[in-house]
């Protein structure tokens, strides 16, 4: 990977002047420590720490992978200590609640930083970023005494955390998990059964881990609604606060992956570990969705952190990278042939790059603001309101986010010829890296349900017009400026058809469920290009005007004017596939009998 | 890698049903040798050497890989003995000329054993694939001496050869090659440079590899004018047939890359190697444009093996893997969970990568066909139309199919959810292996190039006019076939289209030549829809009449209709996004100033 170089200046497009975020954190009273003076030196700091001990890891991660034994898992070179520098300087505990030795913060403003550790080193982040799954689980359902003792140490980073969901025969398919926990006389509970797929399920980075751990109890109720969540540390707590005896979970295997092998994909067998059970029985897959939206979006961040890396490699590339002649004449005489970045299709993949890169970073920080107000709103309305959109653009941005990223990585590949292909220059890596985000914490598939069937239809479109009301104000209060019209007539159009897309297949649905499963993926990626194209007009916008008043920073402002036309006319009518396809019925899909797929050998 | 199994009743319909090869081979007299018994013969023989000997050699490519030494080259366990099978098998024989020891069987059958070889395992096929290149340019354009010397032992298999062009300063831009080569009495020359990114350039599988290489005489004028062919085998030629001295020609690294790990990318040195001129002086660059359509044809071939592959390992698993019930209602209701074939979404997966392989197969061999006419055809008007016909749809499908073949892998390795970014599965593989094809043998970018500028615009469009008049007498004889209006109607008015937009496009370029670069792209995808689209009229079309006239084999020629019918409806829309992209015009990309793109740090 070529060293990564933390894009403050965009942050701060997006953050500050797209998305006001002082303003946003004043109006939350639990937000009101993050002064843009604090927002700013925990970016710069944050900044600095990936750029000069996360990303040199990037690579080394990848070559070395992780290695196991029967003692456990050692991570790459370097690992340990940058780990350690991470929770020196405070980063795990940043957005965590003071009461359990958390720093306070927004969580918005931890998905900067997280942004930022991603795409320096994502294998790296997935350590830390773990942990939040575990942090969450126990901040919402955790008793005293379980925050007391499990809490605040992962917030400190002294321990970290997993989420043990997956079996071999269950990813999505949560309902048919197996893993049983039987009770026992002391309240704790005798966990047995094995896990897979369990990222940072074992390493030697922290000397403790947390799994927060999927099981049945022996009463439980078949399917989704028998299952419970236990804590099972690999160590317990001992006496006055220390480690006490080894648990009953030990890694198994860890798998060999296509990519981040600088993070342990572990098999956890769990034989009569102890486990305490951890919300109410029954309830587990329930309390686990308090907080699926801000796990989702951790992901949909690694689409971004992927788009960013390709973009920021291709780049430098293609303007150092001397070879044939712009078509229209040498733009470069004086050396032997012109830099890459001259040609058209250079260009067109670059600005494919750039357009996902800086557009899903405007809907994420967007998101993570209603992250906030979900969350530290003070009134219950707007509390609501936040979260019926944050449920609403979760599953766009987890399943659109990891999709255009691997798109972009593949683009950052693709600049580079067939170097792009060698080891060496760090853009394949990216590119293997970048193809999980679109298999866990849900597939596309998986989102594209979420969001079509769960989250638009069963609330009659309600999901939805939360967003549309929001872009159609936007097209109502810009659509006398000539100067944006280019983006605002367009949007307008956008905006409208997607609620009678929405409608159409809604109708279908009533007569066959099978409608729903048949367009949901053209349904979601047509509703990720139609949030970008509003995020893209507003940030024209924002760009038009900062350039009328005679910004110090034109050249700044005119490429996103220029990424915004670029988008608009080559990005953008990628719609139209969608919507055909979403239209076209389920019969196209469905009528082929499942053993004639294949009759051509 | 999951089990290989020879597509044959598919390669049978495409040939013999749909292209009518056996009237085909008939009508050309050097091919007549090819009686349907032959071809049957061979196609079974080749699958079975392909299941048996290559497919289970794949992984153990994978996960070997090449090694280096000073000695030399090791390939992986298994490779050598697989060659001398091959060898003795006669397959490097089969599509070449019986005066040097060839078999005189057409090179379209050639093409359809290399499809199997290219699906069980690219990187061992590379192998002898290479040696395509070096016969290509002996059998053009070697004196009888250099025949009888070399040709003669490549067609055997007794030697290998490579096509030596890449400097690590040029790819793309051959122009700017550097290695020279200098006169000696003896009418040799003295060949000193350094080429990389040679595939197959070193290894153990036979005893001897003959080196086409792009170098530099004294006198060579500048750029792509000054560059000559020579021949540089590794131990040159000896007394009475046997191996002389080694020659000096040593590689001296090979590449870490993304994938086809069993296959040797060499960074070659020539330090005073002796070689032998080929061709005229100064005419290298010419003299290989005579046989690059039937190289680019076999790399095209690559997209449609990966897509292959990717479709035989995901309908198994879809079909074996339980997880979630259908929305409409179980479908496997002994079962735990239905087989995932059961939802929509896993079906339109596995339909786009159907309708891909299919598709693309029929392109495939649509243009091997007019490589048989164009090589063996006797009539000359015959032959230039040939000739012409596979010159336009050569950078089509070297590109499309590529880029839909990386697709489909990504598809394929989608079906199985997280279990496909596992080593294990061999999907992750397929798609690591798959992503080099649209980068070698000219990039995507390179190739559409080619089609817009070179094939299309610079013959007045005559060259798409070629294959649209197929297009339209097709439309032309079906109009009235209600049961075929579905497909007639869509293609009747994206062949007009198509000639609409060549125009458009050819005016504004008059105007401004960036404006070919930045369509070309999106022409060339909208092409190869375009081209996939007459195929999967005409596969509708033959498998209407074969239900109608009361097939014994309904269910494959039902399969064929359903997924023409999923193909109009879900997949050819697409060009709606590339129709507009490529008529917005180079603004849009060449506006940004080079160093205005990154302004984000």
């Amino acid at each position: 990977m070529p060293d990564y170089k933390a894009p403050l200046r965009d942050l701060r497009f997006v953050r500050e002047e797209l998305l006001g975020y002082a303003a946003h954190y004043q109006s939350l009273p639990a937000c009101r420590d993050a002064t843009p003076d604090v927002v700013e030196a925990i970016l710069e700091e944050g900044a600095r720490f990936c750029e000069e001990v996360l990303a040199p890891l990037n690579r080394v991660g990848d070559r070395e992978g992780c290695r196991w034994s029967e003692a456990g898992v050692t991570t790459p070179s370097g690992f340990r200590e940058a780990y350690r520098r991470y929770v020196e300087g405070g980063w795990s505990s940043l957005a965590h609640a003071p009461e359990y030795g958390g720093q306070g913060l927004p969580e918005s403003l931890g998905m900067a930083v997280t942004e930022m550790v991603g795409s320096a080193n994502w294998a790296w982040g997935m350590y830390p970023g773990l942990s939040q799954g575990a942090m969450n689980t126990l901040s919402a359902h955790g008793t005293a005494e379980q925050k007391a003792t499990y809490l605040t140490r992962l917030i400190s980073g002294e321990w970290t955390g997993t989420m043990c969901l997956t079996e071999p025969h269950c990813g999505t398919d949560l309902g048919l998990l197996r893993t049983r926990a039987e009770p026992r006389d002391d309240g704790s509970y005798r966990i047995s059964g094995s896990k897979m797929f369990i990222s940072a399920g074992e390493h030697d980075l922290a000397e403790n881990i947390v799994h927060i751990v999927l099981a049945r109890l022996p009463d439980a109720p078949p399917g989704t609604r028998g299952i419970s969540l236990f804590i099972v540390p690999k160590f317990l707590p001992g006496e006055g606060g220390g480690l006490g005896r080894r648990n009953g979970v030990r890694c198994g295997s860890i798998e060999e992956k296509m990519g981040i092998h600088g993070n342990a994909t572990c098999v956890l067998n769990f034989d009569d570990a102890t486990g305490f059970l951890i919300g109410p029985p029954h309830k587990g897959l329930a309390c686990m969705f308090t907080f699926m939206n801000t796990a989702r979006l951790g992901t949909a961040l690694q689409g971004l952190a992927h788009a960013e890396a390709a973009f920021q490699g291709a780049v430098r590339y293609a303007r150092e990278r001397l070879q044939m002649r712009a078509l229209s004449g040498p733009k470069a005489p004086e050396l032997p042939a012109d830099p890459i970045i001259v040609h058209p299709d250079v260009r067109r993949l670059l600005l494919t790059i750039k357009a996902f890169a800086e557009g899903n970073r405007a809907l994420l920080y967007f998101a993570a603001q209603q992250v906030d107000i979900a969350r530290y709103g003070e009134d219950e309305q707007q509390r609501q309101t936040a979260e019926a959109l944050l449920a609403f653009l979760t599953p766009i941005a987890k399943a659109f986010m990891t999709e255009t990223g691997f798109e972009a990585a593949s683009h950052g590949l693709q600049v580079f010829g067939g170097h792009g292909y060698i080891r060496e220059w760090g853009m394949e890596q990216n590119l293997r890296d970048s193809r999980i985000a679109m298999l866990y914490e849900g597939t596309t598939g998986v989102q594209a349900l979420d969001l079509l069937g769960r989250k638009v239809l069963m609330t009659q479109g309600e999901a939805l017009k939360g967003f549309t009301r929001i872009v159609h104000r936007f097209c109502q209060a810009h659509r006398a400026n000539a100067a944006l019209r280019e983006f605002v007539e367009p949007l307008a159009q956008l905006n409208r058809e997607w609620g009678e897309l929405t409608l159409q297949i809604g109708m279908k649905a009533l007569q066959d469920r099978e409608e729903v499963g048949a367009a949901a993926v053209d349904y979601l990626m047509y509703s990720g290009y139609a949030c970008l194209a509003y995020f893209w007009a507003d940030m024209a916008r924002l760009a038009a005007e900062k350039l009328a008043a005679g910004s110090g920073e034109a050249a700044f402002y005119r490429a996103k004017l220029q990424t915004a036309r670029f988008y608009y006319a080559r990005v953008l009518p990628r719609t139209r596939g969608h919507v055909a396809a979403m239209l076209s019925g389920a019969g196209n899909l469905m009528e082929m009998a499942a053993e004639e797929f294949d009759l051509g050998a």
